[in-house]
């Protein structure tokens, strides 16, 4: 099982915002969107032992569970439009803080990094911060269950820093990346270790 | 200088598709997007040592130059937005083999992948083509610059065999992925070896 714990730190709360503009009024979406197909999406499937935890602001989770997922496509805009479903589910539900799916594999309820992290904890993952100046991946002894915490555009806060100091931080190469990237490229590198089929192997 | 070579085999030829509906109308462009996005976009910047030719239906080649290239952002309605404006000027152009510019740094002439593979070598780019069927990338010698042949959702036809069969296969991993998550870890790959910045090496 892996887990990718992303954090919007600008996307909106409410479903009040247009699908044509993800960059500007959905608070860079785009990235959130894209770290979803990143952690889902196969060439021709879906990966089922994936959880992704968006954390909107510190006060949204919509957690998404491959082995429930329909609906998902690979391009940000309908992703975004699931996203904006969940959001508009979340807004007329009156127990906040009670997760509701909705739509398959899609929950919702209030809650910050903070209870993210402690829901990837709690299914026995090893909590990885991913950062760029974090040891290189590649040389690191990597748990087969994991969940790896990565920011949107915006550094991570203090208040994140907070509650991230106490795990190991790693770095995916060289260069600062998109947080979707980060996330192929940990894939690849778990693939390669622990699914060692044609010909790969970790050396 | 590294290089990718994209075949969209059912972009369309002409601007007339919606930029709502990337993955219908505009026959998949979405892929093609995120794979400009995976060649050029860094977390602050664009990797101006890149370029990019998405080859449409074997019909014209798009060419994106990181040198020149502006206006370019990650999300993909944006750069679906880009390559609208290219099919554009390519319409209204008369002589369709000689390349325009559309906007700083993308070019547009008819032409198809042996255009495109003719273009990477005179740079003295080796061609690689990417194949789930290939040598696992990690294990092979790649040089600095190279060209890296991937296809968008669909197989590679009979007559792009017929071309790339003379060049070395590598594969990215144990599994099939999409073409721009192959970007992504081709460029972490050379990131790694020829970057050898923050702690990060070949072993």
């Amino acid at each position: 099982m892996r887990a990718f714990i992303v954090l919007g730190h600008r996307v909106p709360l409410t479903p009040d915002f247009s699908l044509n503009d993800l960059p500007g009024s959905a608070g860079r979406l785009d990235i959130l969107c894209r770290c979803v197909t990143a952690a889902f999406c196969l060439s021709h499937g879906i990966r089922r032992d994936v959880l992704v935890y968006l954390v909107l602001q510190d006060q949204i989770v919509v957690r998404l569970e491959g082995s429930r997922l329909k609906h998902l496509n690979p391009d940000e805009r309908s992703t975004a439009a699931l996203i904006q479903k969940a959001l508009r589910a979340f807004a007329e539900n009156t127990y906040k803080d009670r997760e509701i799916e909705s739509t398959p594999g899609i929950f919702i309820a209030s809650g910050g990094l903070s209870e993210a992290l402690q829901s990837a904890q709690g299914l026995g993952l090893t909590v990885y911060w991913l950062h760029e100046h974090g040891t290189p991946i590649r040389h690191e002894k990597l748990d087969e269950n994991a969940a790896f915490v990565l920011s949107d555009h915006l550094e991570f806060s203090p208040q994140d820093v907070a509650l991230l100091k106490i795990f190991p931080q790693l770095s995916v190469g060289p260069l600062s990346l998109h947080a979707d990237h980060c996330i192929v490229i940990v894939h690849n590198e778990l693939d390669v270790r622990f699914a060692p089929a044609s010909g790969f192997s970790l050396r």
